[in-house]
């Protein structure tokens, strides 16, 4: 894992120094294809590395089987072999499309992560999981595959549409909820440093959570166990995208979930209203006023929810921490909840209504 | 892994003790599903067992991404999450399909392996390859999935079809050849009675076969190096398989790849020509004369070969014996060889010539 500016250098550097196959196939997407990905598959091509660029729409909703398979016909058409290696180069989406494909073209090859969202970079590059949605859920196809490396490079962030950029503040805010009080603290001083991406506060926000996240994964790489603290807000957050057919950008509706599961914490694992307050403060501050997406029905997320991975025995499992920072000991950290309940947190925050404080 | 007579008794008692899901979705194509995957489905429910029945269409031309996509979409209809464990019943085709839709869905969930074939007993349900087919090579998408549990149970070979068993005995004559010279010695003295599907002999070389092969796997779990030289036979089967379309069953092509590639081994690791007229004698022996498909073209299928997953550099790669029973020590055992060469190895024997013996 190389993380700061320059990285992208570091990473041209490594792959001329020791290439992970004998043909790079950089993938992207239409979006951040023409401003990443063309320079730096033409940076490997001046360094006469054997490079092939491909890209796919850009969007959650092309991350299915559909883009998959045309991404392995393409490979196929060029003779790509077991010795190729895939350079995925964008955000989540790319991420997760392209360490899929490498996961299981010729039952696995090396993928190199270079996220360029700040949501990717915090949050999805790390860690090995890979997927593509199904028409009734997200990421319900999809394998554990580790990165050969991962770049991380806050310069490429300057690019990203301000949407994206809010976007990606929620998992930053998750990082902290689940894992470090003293981050969330610092998210709290540094809200509007953040909002204006200064450079320093970026960069100390993009580390911490990568530190944190590799300290996480480290310990339970498959997600057997512990790992799944990471799910805070989004078994919510996947429910509400699949519903509204991921009109809903990932970043808003994890902060959507977090709101909605924040509630649910209050309630099961005996979460302060104060720190809930904080939460939805700090979300409101980062990304404007969580409105609740009118269209979306809350028995219609509620049931979904239920088709989520998570999943046992029927009844949707939420990742709930106990306080900022802190999730329950152990590796059993998610909890049964009933669709009822699930229900009244939505309506709930779709009211208006702000966790009451007690403080 | 069990085997022997009963071993679908014991099955149908595990899952019964220790259930790998909360429900068990049987895998099955449209031939074995009738004749082993419903009864041993009706079994699981009186048993008291959440099970669920799925089947796709038979054949070689069925294993492909769509197949999968269509029994993905059958899970997500009945709501099946990451608690469900898959029971692949059947052949080396639902073995590879149901195995890779095991692999990926929720990230990968148990499968209990059945074969019903000889082929799939010997050797296909063995060592956790799973995939599916491209319309441009064989087993090009897919992962490495160990099985929760392997039952082999001979007594359900007697309904297949013979050219099915036939051909099944060509992974036999494969893993004597590679791995167990006094094995093969033993097969051409009891040809006729595996030719007969005789229980004695045919449970001594299921069991002999299943003991080799997990010996070689446990080495070389994902095939890294010397696992490798279970293809012996294979660059050519599988580029013959897709040149004439899987009108050539596995088994068969097994056998003509052996034929054609102990040609290779004559000429580039010094194979005596004794053994290699040996082991053309016993592939007729078993399984009639070895007629090249006059449809296939030797440059095509060379051309093929040059796609298969073994292929390093553009050249295809080959694993060689040196001798009956015994290929070349060390982790890397393939060898890489020319078009031409494989060309006239395959006029060779299309052309009806037997390797001439120095005896």
């Amino acid at each position: 894992v190389r993380v700061g500016r320059g990285a992208l250098d570091l990473l041209v550097d490594d792959l001329a120094a020791r290439p992970p196959g004998r043909l790079l196939a950089v993938v992207s997407d239409s979006r951040v294809g023409p401003i990443h990905a063309e320079p730096l598959f033409r940076r490997l091509r001046r360094r006469g590395l054997p490079a092939l660029l491909l890209t796919f729409p850009a969007g959650e909703r092309h991350k299915t089987r559909a883009t998959k398979s045309r991404l392995e016909d393409e490979l196929l058409a060029v003779g790509a072999g077991r010795d190729t290696a895939i350079v995925a180069v964008g955000g989540g989406v790319t991420g997760d499309l392209a360490g899929f494909l490498a996961a299981t073209w010729h039952r696995g090859i090396p993928v190199v992560q270079v996220p360029t969202s700040l949501l990717a970079m915090v949050d999805a590059a790390l860690g090995g999981k890979t997927a593509v949605n199904l028409p009734g859920g997200k990421n319900l196809v999809g394998a554990f595959h580790q990165p050969w490396g991962l770049y991380a490079d806050p310069a490429v962030l300057g690019t990203l549409p301000a949407r994206e950029w809010l976007g990606g503040l929620s998992e930053v805010v998750k990082t902290a909820a689940i894992a470090d009080e003293r981050l969330f603290e610092w998210l709290e001083a540094f809200a509007s440093a953040l909002r204006g991406r200064e450079p320093a506060a970026v960069d100390r926000a993009v580390t911490a959570c990568l530190r944190i996240k590799a300290s996480i994964v480290r310990l339970d790489p498959l997600e057997q166990g512990r790992r799944a603290i990471l799910n805070f807000g989004h078994t919510v957050a996947h429910a509400l995208e699949t519903v509204t057919r991921y009109r809903i950008p990932h970043g808003r509706a994890v902060a959507l979930g977090m709101a909605v599961e924040v509630r649910l914490a209050m309630e099961s694992t005996g979460f302060p209203a104060e720190h809930a307050l904080r939460l939805h403060q700090l979300l409101e501050t980062l990304q404007g006023p969580l409105r609740w997406p009118a269209g979306a029905d809350a028995a219609e997320v509620a049931r979904t929810a239920r088709r989520d991975k998570k999943t046992r025995e029927g009844r949707a499992r939420y990742a709930l921490p106990v306080r900022l920072g802190k999730m329950a000991p152990g590796s059993d950290v998610t909890v049964t909840l009933s669709d009822s309940r699930l229900m009244r947190a939505i309506r709930s925050l779709s009211s208006g209504q702000v966790p009451a404080s007690r403080v």
